[in-house]
């Protein structure tokens, strides 16, 4: 039996965004490849906010993280980890000689701009590394006021991972003044998984340029330039079928408006949020709350996994905690395509299993 | 009108394996995705002819030629270039700081088996990057003799490109000794691109142990670290619509028989060799031909650009020369699921189109 997905990614999706997979291979050194990249980025700058290119790769997400901090870094790298996502970051880094340093916030919280204006003011970094949403906690980081902070550092370039956010939460990223946002398809726009997503701005390629150990595959700048001497075109052979249910996913996406969009996701947020409030408690601190996920406290010291299990028979699935925190905390994602109604079915199931 | 597809990748995928793309989500953390993952290793166990593991990589093919190079490197590799993509190999390893010198061989030449040994006999390498099959020449190297010569080198850890060949003609992989074997899935294996494979013999593993600047998305110890701890599951979120339909593919592979498969990509190359060298001209020497792509000198001064165009018109599609053989050349990729019916066809349009 299918399980509805309510796990942190990959997410559900619906048959006929499946189905543009299953479309017909074309030449991706053709003028329709190049039209299919095209339409693709134009739908992802609105999106993304931005006025700046859009890179796509054939990978996951963890790809572009790698792509982001080698093609940006020149001196040194802040990466500032409220989660296991952002200490991802760093291991990346020291994985491919970058200098770098890791800031780790207690997990559960989010990093307060005071401490963003700190690490910066010491001169050291000529990059910053930012997870925006963590789905080992549930925070959701204060950008808006990160922001303001970053922008006073007129040499530093920052890259933001909005992996399990971006179409689920506005994210402005060209008002941010984010130089690489970072996404991938199997989160919040609820495609299958393969493929990343980043923005790539102008501030960010002229760092690349100075930038020599930028590797191959996941090369911003080659990825950028590539595309702007093919018209639209990718390096190697990109995974067509993610491009063919992109494009369309991209117009299901506008034509439900974003706004309408990040509304939803909110409304589901609220209603897990209280539930959990009401049951159990939140793991997260809950000025920092996620809009796509809720990480829930185990406070009444259920078994996990059985009640994932008996979930599962009735075709439902939901996450364990994340490596330490597992049967500490339960994860619920409420992103991309799922409905309130999805929710609120699910979490009936929850109580009627739970018997509360 | 979808043109079919005799280009060396993306290759004509059926309908009945492009609808496995579009199987519903699982997530990628559970029993079901390790199934799936073991099932596609033990069926891609016999396509290479090894015992030994089997990588996925969510990549196109150029990922796993970096992972190759930079995880199986200690102290200098030697990289064999018959062609554009034997050169890009080196390029990855400049662009990665692997210590690394480039041999190039003439294009349409395969590399002799003595100069293999000249090259190792000097004892500055303890790797060697060699393409099997060239889609820019049409060249597929002598890798049975070639594999005589380096087995005398015990220290050196062999990767070959068998992106464009695996599936389409035999590489006993184990008996050969190669260490890396890589390959991709958009084209003989008859998928659509976003996926790339390789094996990993129990000398490459210990290496990569001792090599520092592997990387993170690619580091091939890693993938198959995680393979192993975590029973058939892969570090980050995979291609799942890939692995749905890869299981699916192998299944029909060995279905027909990989003798078979071999017989017919042997007739279809035949076919065509015949044709170009009734009509025109062989480019690669043809003691060194491929199986799965016959690349034709254009001696007759065809406009290949038109004869494309007007191809499309009849719903075909095949490639021009590569890169400075434009025009010069123009490639037939025979591979896949294409069969000597469909050879045959493409080959009385391009005749009636030239007139020929």
């Amino acid at each position: 039996m299918h399980k509805k997905l309510f796990i942190p990614g990959p997410v559900e999706v619906e048959k006929d965004v499946l189905e543009k997979l299953a479309t017909p291979m074309i030449g991706h050194r053709t003028k329709d490849a190049s039209d299919l990249q095209r339409e693709i980025s134009d739908k992802l700058r609105k999106v993304f906010h931005t006025k700046e290119e859009i890179l796509l790769s054939t990978s996951s997400g963890t790809g572009l993280l790698e792509g982001a901090i080698r093609s940006t870094t020149a001196k040194r790298a802040i990466v500032i980890s409220i989660g296991a996502f952002g200490k991802r970051w760093y291991e990346i880094a020291k994985a491919n000689n970058v200098e770098a340093d890791l800031y780790e916030v207690p997990w559960g919280e989010a990093v307060k701009a005071e401490e963003v204006d700190k690490l910066l003011s010491t001169g050291k970094y000529d990059s910053i590394f930012i997870t925006h949403n963590e789905t080992s906690t549930g925070v959701m980081n204060p950008v808006e006021e990160i922001s303001k902070v970053i922008k006073k550092y007129k040499d530093v370039v920052w890259s933001l991972d909005c992996v399990s956010s971006m179409a689920g939460t506005k994210i402005e990223v060209d008002k941010l003044g984010v130089d690489v946002c970072i996404t991938s398809t199997q989160k919040a726009l609820a495609l299958p998984p393969g493929m990343s997503i980043c923005s790539f701005s102008k501030k960010a390629i002229e760092r690349a340029e100075k930038v020599t150990n930028r590797g191959y595959y996941f090369d911003l700048l080659a990825l950028y330039k590539y595309l702007k001497k093919k018209d639209y075109q990718y390096p190697s052979t990109p995974s067509l079928p993610h491009m063919f249910a992109l494009n369309y996913r991209l117009d299901k996406i506008l034509e439900e408006g974003l706004e309408n969009r990040y509304k939803r996701h909110k409304e589901m947020a609220e209603y897990v949020r209280n539930w959990a409030k009401e049951n159990f408690k939140l793991y997260a601190n809950e000025n920092f709350l996620s809009n796509t996920l809720t990480n829930v406290e185990n406070t009444k010291n259920i078994d996990v996994k059985d009640l994932n299990k008996k979930l599962g028979e009735r075709g439902f699935a939901i996450s364990d905690g994340y490596g330490n925190l597992k049967n500490k905390t339960f994860r619920i994602a409420h992103m991309g395509e799922t409905t309130l109604e999805d929710i609120k079915e699910l979490i009936e199931n929850i109580n009627d299993i739970l018997g509360i």
